[in-house]
């Protein structure tokens, strides 16, 4: 069985977010530099700075902050789907799990799946819907899943 | 009864980490610029870039991405303590939650507090150490809490 996706054009509202749906996110190549560039800004421990360092630790190369990961996920679902809809930001995150390192050079590619959603109680014209993220190496491994829930407005509603 | 803390001085390894001990983690202004830089390479959604955007969008002002927040975390619990440490990453997150807006011109203040640990069962040299870490603003309000396992190295163990 093939399983929905989102429209591919128009603006995307609570209502397109049907549960059991999935969206591509794309593709994108990590390289040594933009991981070294983010960990000196916000997570510089030696195994994300210093390729010989990152060898040696429990990532095996020089490997993403996992913060950084999560951000080139954003990234990736911003252009995929969140940037076209009525997206109003999450409150959180159920869960994030690094689950194999993410290496320079490494090309990520991701899936979200809708998996379940709900009209929120005090304000009816807003959509809860929770999604379970992957990011995948060129491998196929899964390198990273997260959970979290996404509050986007019902179509027609003002922005 | 006052809480311990951590050594002030020297290398932290997982002994340091005893349950109900708390970590300053020291303090940070957040600029507009850093908000809208952040933003326009990972999170761009107008409330993040965008001053009326954001000043109409739930966040009520220009306000940082939840994952910049997160990014900013691992930088003032870098300079805190993990530098410092036998820190060997943390495999994810157990919850992230973003309680309210960062906006620019906050200052944000940290709290990281032990709540257990265990040594690993496959690998008797490295410990696992779950703490909650809390962001304030100047005014005391908690903006994003979060709950992680970080593994470090007992002391005396090779890096």
């Amino acid at each position: 069985m093939t399983r929905g996706t989102l429209p591919e054009t128009g603006q995307l509202a609570y209502e397109d977010f049907e549960p059991g749906i999935t969206i591509a996110l794309g593709s994108r190549r990590i390289t040594a530099e933009e991981i070294v560039e983010f960990a000196r800004e916000f997570d510089d421990q030696a195994m994300h700075v210093d390729e010989a360092s990152g060898a040696r630790s429990l990532l095996g190369g020089l490997g993403a902050s996992g913060w950084h990961t999560c951000a080139l996920f954003i990234r990736m679902a911003s252009d995929a789907f969140l940037l076209r809809s009525t997206t109003q930001g999450a409150p959180g995150v159920d869960y994030v799990r690094w689950k194999r390192p993410v290496l320079a050079g490494d090309t990520l590619t991701g899936l979200s799946e809708v998996v379940e959603r709900r009209l929120s109680r005090s304000r009816p014209e807003l959509g809860l819907v929770t999604m379970v993220h992957r990011l995948f190496n060129q491998r196929g491994e899964t390198v990273m899943e997260l959970r979290n829930t996404v509050m986007f407005l019902c179509r027609g509603e003002n922005r």
